[in-house]
């Protein structure tokens, strides 16, 4: 039996959450690009080589990595917010909107230069959050498959 | 009040435009596979180092930055799209399209060896449509939340 | 004439199919991570360097590169899934399947150290159905142009 996709109100929310990853993803950019101007590592450089420059591993740790990881989860991030979002929307908003709070903790902690930092409130935030995130998606899938004919 | 999802024809565009940004992005591939074997960058090696590789800047300058980026910006891309075009279908479609063409200019003007010709069409048209889309995904996002009850 | 999404139970599989992509994600991040600590490649380093690290290829080649480029093709690959699914949901659900059991291979081919391995069952397997999945998407797209209205 087909099910029709119907979104709630509550789905915007879930919408504008990934309106406001996509914002932070912008803000992040623009610091790699401060840093980039203050550390002189230019284009088409990603990564600075240490023993070329004496800032690289501030400017790879504090910026690059922590804008770089982002973009790393966002294909996964943004799927599971859309799908989960079809059967738990105000769920999945919160989750997604406390990986976007996480997200920004994780970006502030490596900009102070140790890696080791970023292993604070940022992950352990965004690791449960993406747990629940992923609960929800195949609970969304599962329900698709187990849904009674009429 | 829970929307059905419905998709107008112009989101047959949508979806078009998407594909489109597929085969411009393997095109990007082979570009890369060809500098690849002409500057002699072998895997697993994703940017060349100056000082092993003359022709460093050129490979990663001309390539991988047009084609690295593409794909740094696709998650995001894919989601306004998408989301964009449920609201704004044909709005959304020609902004996509825009930002198709201008990445086919951002990364051959990328390939020139100056970063910085890159700024030119590419990157205005990219911003302008980037812009227009996530107005689309907000738009889409607020609509839902907005939506009176029968 | 627009046309309502409706998901066939079959789409549950293809969500799913995503789901187990990122499970593999997961774990192949986990093989890096322990690769990190076995060739002491620290963050915010991404590759080795082969002057400084004697197993800078062996880490680069084995996971980084096998972990990364799953992660270039992710956008595409759950964009593809979740609209070819629309239309196609059987077809791609088995394809998307096999493209996350290519990727498994695709891995650890590159596992052994020689990126040419990776030629091998990953790439033919995933080319083949990501050319699937491609047409699964055109076709979903272009049903929605050519429908006619009542």
């Amino acid at each position: 039996m087909a099910v029709s996709i119907e979104l709630t109100k509550e789905y915007g929310y879930v919408v504008l959450v990934l309106v406001a990853y996509a914002f932070l993803n912008f803000w992040m950019s623009f610091q790699v690009a401060k840093a980039r101007r203050k550390y002189k590592v230019f284009y088409p450089t990603m990564y600075a080589i240490e023993s070329e420059n004496k800032d690289a591993k501030l400017f790879n740790c504090i910026q690059q990595r922590g804008h770089q990881n982002s973009l790393e989860v966002m294909p996964l991030f943004f799927a599971m917010l859309l799908l989960g979002g079809l059967r738990h929307p105000a769920v999945t908003a919160v989750l997604g909107a406390l990986c976007t709070v996480a997200r920004f903790f994780y970006f502030t902690g490596y900009a102070t230069g140790d890696p080791r930092n970023r292993m604070k409130i940022g992950v352990r935030l965004s690791s449960l959050a993406g747990v629940g995130l992923i609960g929800c998606t195949a609970s969304f899938g599962i329900s698709l498959l187990v849904r009674e004919t009429a």
